[in-house]
């Protein structure tokens, strides 16, 4: 199998630096610690740009959509057209994500990474917002082959990359679109985080019990049938979507930027967990903004010892948990950068 | 006792219009319920506004500042003295609320509610972020007498009320500075709430293990000393801080406005505790920013029946917690107002 070979991540550790930013963040005019998250928010965020004093600037949406081959075993509540239907509305502003993005200033760009439609013969031809990197229309049908072949899956991930490469601003989010991606982050957590398949899937969109149970059997034989896919290239190949491939390449791609991974729901943090193994270190640059509804995601975040920021019954995709907490980051740059230290403001310390 | 009249609070129910409420955003381009929390949000502030169009305009902060009696009992781990350097702090825009009230477009007012100084003889006299609604130098010690007289504590309220009274704007977030106010709040807690003492108290700004225990001894002795004072009024007067009175009048106030009022943590909560008292209803007008880390918060929002936005581990106050959860609430407005519905975007709907 031809091999992917990863850019070098940079550590962000720097014993120094974080004294540093500590100190500084003790020295502000609160008691020791009372903004409790917003503190050690605001020190991950120095320490990944290598600064004491972290900003944001540019902050980047890509939305990755495709389609996916598993859907024709009736996995997903919602026709696999609506992927495409949901680009159309991302491109006329209408989705969450544009509304969140349009309120904090954020660039929102969608990425066909494979969607199952021709957007060239559609009036969205060559629309700003909708960069070309379609793979093929959908990802195979994993129940009866790889769901990407071993050059599909690489182009996904360099194409991932040169999303990313040189892209303006230090922080970045990954969304996604595709019917049928919740199954397919099932069967990536499934395998490369050794859970039971029955731990890993939920309703996706809107699945009833029957709907659950017939899920969880398309998804057992997806897993039986690729039992010999263990190393993560291999994993991504067998199980993955085109779309969670792409993201998994603009994340590590992201990493070596040293760009502010903000990471959104259960499906950004699939893309994670793989670009995590294909490239140590990535997880470095991540924040995780929300806890999904999605029962998979809690096992997600164990795996990658995250702690979201926000908790709001949320299972959308598209970024929109990510961009609803963007504006908490800001705020922990601006409690480093801007705050007076006790000093500065002539306020007594505590009483010793 | 002179008591207290209360303004005509108008309910918020309205069957016609959370229906209309709940089908606008049903109809809008996300699986059912997948934006969580943000749905029931917009929601409540289109109930609070009587609107299927909530918005919020020229959001305000009203920072209430007191000192108070009981300080002398050595319960906090401050000095008294840092109640007014803070409200220089304040002043000088250096402090973690003017961070984020700059953030987010909030204006912040400083309002001496009993700070123990004469900032007519500061460099700060008529600086036009400081209102003079100084009852007295300080709340008067609850372990010899009550913290205010009957006349005080109405003053305090009628002025929380005429800080509020045709104040631009549509949301209100009341916060606070006095050290020695955790106290008051868990002795408001502990008398209105029924609750043990011991289970409504913590480390305030940062006491150690036998600070805490000093200081239940001394709440444990004033709410003996005050075990005739029952009702919202008696109780207030007797335990309250004189700028805990002033935010029971200004939220008062506020809802009989209709405005949203967004809450913050323990001590904004306790407030909040005694307007409901004061004035049944006023606390559907609330939003519940974060939980504390105070201990006592817990039991207070349990009391509230309230599910707040964001749990950070904070325990500023300032209102700060409510600045950092606001941008929530203009994503759930514009969530409602902005985004296309399934037939606006022509998404195809949920396969029945």
């Amino acid at each position: 199998m031809t091999t992917f070979t990863a850019p070098t991540i940079a550590n962000i550790e720097n014993k120094d630096l974080r004294q540093q930013l500590q100190q500084i963040i003790d020295s502000k005019t609160k008691p020791l610690g009372a903004l409790g998250r917003l503190e050690s928010l605001g020190l991950q965020l120095g320490m990944i740009q290598g600064t004491t004093t972290p900003h944001i600037e540019q902050p980047q949406i890509r939305v990755f959509a495709a389609d996916h081959g598993l859907t024709k075993h009736g996995t997903s509540a919602y026709p696999s057209a609506v992927t495409a239907q949901m680009v159309y509305n991302f491109l006329q502003g209408g989705a969450a994500i544009n509304v969140l993005a349009r309120q904090h200033n954020i660039e929102l760009k969608v990425v066909d990474a494979g969607v199952n439609t021709d957007f060239a013969n559609s009036p969205f031809k060559g629309h700003p917002q909708l960069l070309d990197y379609k793979v093929r229309h959908g990802s195979r049908d994993a129940l009866s082959e790889s769901a990407m072949t071993n050059a599909e899956c690489l182009t996904a991930l360099e194409s991932g990359m040169a999303v990313v490469n040189n892209l303006a601003g230090n922080l970045l989010i990954v969304g996604e679109m595709g019917i049928g991606n919740t199954s397919a982050a099932s069967l990536l957590l499934a395998r490369l985080g050794d859970v039971p398949i029955a731990d890993c899937i939920g309703r996706g969109t809107g699945l009833d019990d029957v709907g659950l149970q017939h899920k969880q059997s398309v998804l057992t034989q997806i897993l039986q049938r690729h039992q010999k896919a263990q190393a993560p290239l291999e994993v991504l190949a067998a199980l993955g979507g085109l779309e969670i491939a792409m993201m998994a390449g603009a994340l590590i791609q992201g990493a070596s930027e040293r760009r502010i991974l903000l990471i959104d729901g259960f499906i950004a943090s699939s893309a994670l967990l793989v670009a995590e193994r294909l490239a140590p270190g990535v997880a470095q640059y991540a924040v995780f903004a929300h806890h999904s509804v999605e029962p998979g995601h809690a096992h997600l975040l164990k795996l990658l010892q995250a702690e979201p920021l926000l908790d709001m019954d949320m299972r959308l995709g598209e970024g929109s948990g990510a961009a609803l907490a963007y504006p908490l980051l800001q705020s922990a740059c601006a409690i480093i950068n801007e705050m007076a230290s006790f000093s500065d403001a002539g306020v007594s310390e505590k009483d010793s």
